[in-house]
């Protein structure tokens, strides 16, 4: 892992990337075909985005409307023909083939049908682990330690060096959650050989403290987003959409600075807006009628619309939680993996000492959470315990990808595509600043997103022009590529903006 | 699936079953190589379990004491080489091949390494499925259509033709307890046109009411298991060990029968404990102050101890619910999927309308929820909405255990292996009723109970004996074969009992 982690460091070429990137800008319209080197990965990539109809287009169309019948489709943004699509192009049943920088919300690490993975999915290890799925918790595979000393462990955060594996990243919050409640409680009992009271073990069968710790909460931030069950969706605080009609817990939650743009014209603000929402978490821990048994953070806030705060902060709430008790989860399921230019975002930060517990699903495919402290298993067995706890298939596929993602050195690909991107990204927001605001990310690989006062608009304009573009929060257009993405990509990202922003 | 949905008929053959069993349990110990017949689908089965080492044996403790380095192992029941397990056996690498009626908590629905499903996984189908896994709601396969008809709605229950898909069994159900929340405020608010207010929307960003419902709640039932994230946890009542430290919603439950055995000798106290629950539930709909949406239960409480009710208390409870808008969610991902003789346990009630909603998932391998109602789709798209929403390749494997399930007849088969088992268990615990008391499950297929007073010791020694049995609520020996269980592997199970409770 030392050589993977190694790889993680931000090169030092960003500069010369981003002057040649803003010349290209200033001088003429990106030219595709004669920069583009052949994808490293996919020889046989398309070299362009090709855009035949409508999107939906007629056959589309069709099969959206049977689907209609018994799934609902009005989320629906592509219907897709993932046998037609690849590597960094996502395909539909029209023939429509379009650069992806959305890639499934952020969860396709290393492109459609990428052949290792391929190669992975039809392995006879993979084979038995689709038909023979396990009870972990009570019949692990014998082979499990190995699976995950060279797969989900191989990738650890700096300092864990246990897991708790799930399903997705609501449950892998929400086992994280259950986590650190029986953590707490079982400090404010007195330590793990201190017995219930039957006070205890009657009332959480009424689903009542003392036994069902109701006095407790989790505290997290304003316009972040943990996931939809009903404990995760408690923390979350993206939209009101996401919460309406849904019972939730009384739960604490603390403004995230609000950082304005550029950084560097606003250090003494956000410096003040940091210092106001570290005060506030503190005051908060200190003095809410059920106090935090942790505070849950995303690197990046972003489904709430890419709201980034600096190294300082998160240190900040590192030495707050620790010194007063509390635990400190980092929710990286939307940042882990890679693309931030490290393989875990809070690596930018600069820890003394890791976070108590680090949750990963969407580009891991598998997902959990990571700690490191004993005193995170519970005290007893099954108390954190469920049918599956995770699954063998979807661990076999990360450490197929983390195995790739080591390879071809894809961290350390991102953080350099990401400064190109983002110096691309400042030409155009420089020339168009009405189009481009609050452009943020910089030094954060391909992670990127800016603010557009239209930007359904940009994102339904950019797949007619062949590009796949997610949003998130109110205003922000948010660039999620995979791993594998390029310059000779990002050179058709900006090249497409540019026309919409120019139009 | 009118010819799959015909063969859940139980056959009249029980009968002859039963004295058959009954005249072997008399006159001499089982004799398992005579009666046997090779297994229709795994040819090449062991012909009997073989246990060569103490459980765990000097291999698996090794490779234990490894994973507990990285891995929770103290709820490890038995570790397991999947790649030597086949069909209705389990090995572990020291050699041990036992009978398994527990079969992964109930989640293997035809056997270890089963062939078609073996091919099912090898198809290049499931393959793109694996490595191109899709954000459903956004981006779905153009063939999901097709997918979901010829597979999880092939085995829909009668009368609802619409799923959510999920991951397992707890998010299916509270994704389910999600529309029920939405679907009821709806209807308070006048209808799916009606927006929400200012306060419901500022009021759900604080987890507050109005916007966040925390005035309503789901009714279970005592003793019941519905999952272990927060929402589904604060419906489960089994045990003080699955919910003590966790935070609970303060939702309403009422009594499960508590019904007496033989049933027969029962009948009238029967009845009223059913009257008695019926009415605790229809007082509880109309006074309890955060009134339910819906009520959630189990056709069989299986993590509770196996506790039955009969098909006039569920006609009851679709009448109470039906009559008082309260919305009624059958739990079949214990049940579901052809153990009790009938695909859906709910089917053995003979109900005038279908349930609202059915959460399944363990022996389905895919998970989610059923309905029929389109006012179940919330008013809006992005409110029952999350990343995966389930996962195409457990969907293609359902579709094979679908295809399996028809091909060979499973469902009547179960029912008629069942029917010989329990036979053969009435009289064992004829002969010794002081170590089988409660037998339950007549008439359900291999879903079958009983009470031991000394249980743990009962579950310790059948391993010792070959048989892997699980154990659930406080009493009960629990008995989870699959699908492909023959009247020989009865016969090789009832010999270790026997062996054991005359011991």
């Amino acid at each position: 892992m030392a050589a993977l982690r190694a790889s993680h460091v931000l090169r030092p070429a960003s500069c010369a990337a981003r002057s040649l990137a803003a010349r290209r800008l200033g001088l003429r319209p990106f030219s595709v075909s004669a920069a583009r080197p052949a994808s490293r990965i996919f020889s046989n990539e398309p070299a362009e985005p090709s855009v035949k109809t409508a999107i939906p287009g007629p056959v589309s169309k069709q099969y959206i409307e049977d689907l209609d019948e018994v799934f609902d489709t009005r989320s629906l943004n592509m219907l897709t023909d993932y046998s037609k699509s690849l590597g960094n192009y996502i395909a539909d049943p029209d023939g429509n083939v379009l650069l992806d920088v959305y890639a499934q919300i952020a969860s396709i690490p290393l492109g459609y049908n990428n052949p290792a993975l391929i190669k992975a999915a039809q392995t006879p290890e993979m084979v038995n682990a689709i038909v023979n799925r396990p009870a972990l918790g009570n019949f692990p595979p014998h082979d499990w330690a190995s699976v995950l000393r060279t797969g989900i462990l191989k990738a650890a955060p700096p300092g864990l060096n246990q897991v708790f594996t799930a399903m997705a990243g609501s449950d892998a919050n929400e086992t994280a959650y259950k986590a650190a409640f029986m953590y707490r409680r079982q400090r404010e009992r007195g330590g793990p050989q201190v017995p219930f009271t039957d006070a205890e073990l009657s009332s959480s069968m009424n689903n009542a403290s003392p036994g069902s710790a109701n006095q407790l909460s989790i505290l997290s931030f304003r316009t972040g987003f943990h996931g939809r069950l009903f404990g995760s969706l408690s923390t979350t605080r993206s939209k009101p959409i996401h919460k309406l009609d849904i019972p939730a817990f009384d739960w604490p939650q603390a403004t995230f600075p609000q950082l304005k743009y550029p950084l560097a014209d606003h250090a003494a603000e956000n410096e003040a807006a940091e210092a106001a929402s570290l005060a506030e978490v503190e005051h908060l821990i200190k003095t809410h009628p059920s106090p935090p048994a942790a505070v849950v953070v995303e690197p990046i806030q972003s489904e709430g619309g890419d709201n980034h705060a600096s190294p300082a902060f998160f240190r900040g709430l590192r030495d707050i939680t620790a010194r007063n008790g509390v635990l400190l989860i980092v929710d990286e399921v939307q940042t882990g993996v890679g693309a931030t230019g490290r393989f875990w975002a809070h690596e930018h930060w600069g820890l003394d000492s890791p976070p108590d517990m680090v949750t990963f699903s969407k580009k891991a495919q598998a997902a959990g959470y990571y700690f490191a402290d004993p005193a995170l298993r519970p005290n007893l067995p099954y108390r954190q315990f469920n049918t599956w706890m995770g699954d063998p298939a979807r661990a076999l596929l990360f450490r197929a990808i983390i195995d790739q993602v080591h390879e071809h050195d894809l961290v350390a690909a991102t953080a350099r595509v990401g400064d190109y991107l983002f110096a691309g990204l400042e030409g155009l927001a420089a020339r168009f600043p009405d189009q481009i605001a609050n452009l943020r990310g910089k030094g954060q690989g391909t992670f990127i997103a800016f603010d557009s006062p239209r930007r359904d608009e940009v994102l339904r304009k950019a797949k007619t022009l062949g590009v796949n573009i997610g949003g998130s929060g109110e205003r922000a257009v948010r660039l999620r590529p995979m791993l594998i993405f390029e310059e000779s990509h990002a050179d058709i990202l900006l090249k497409t903006l540019e026309k919409i922003v120019s139009s």
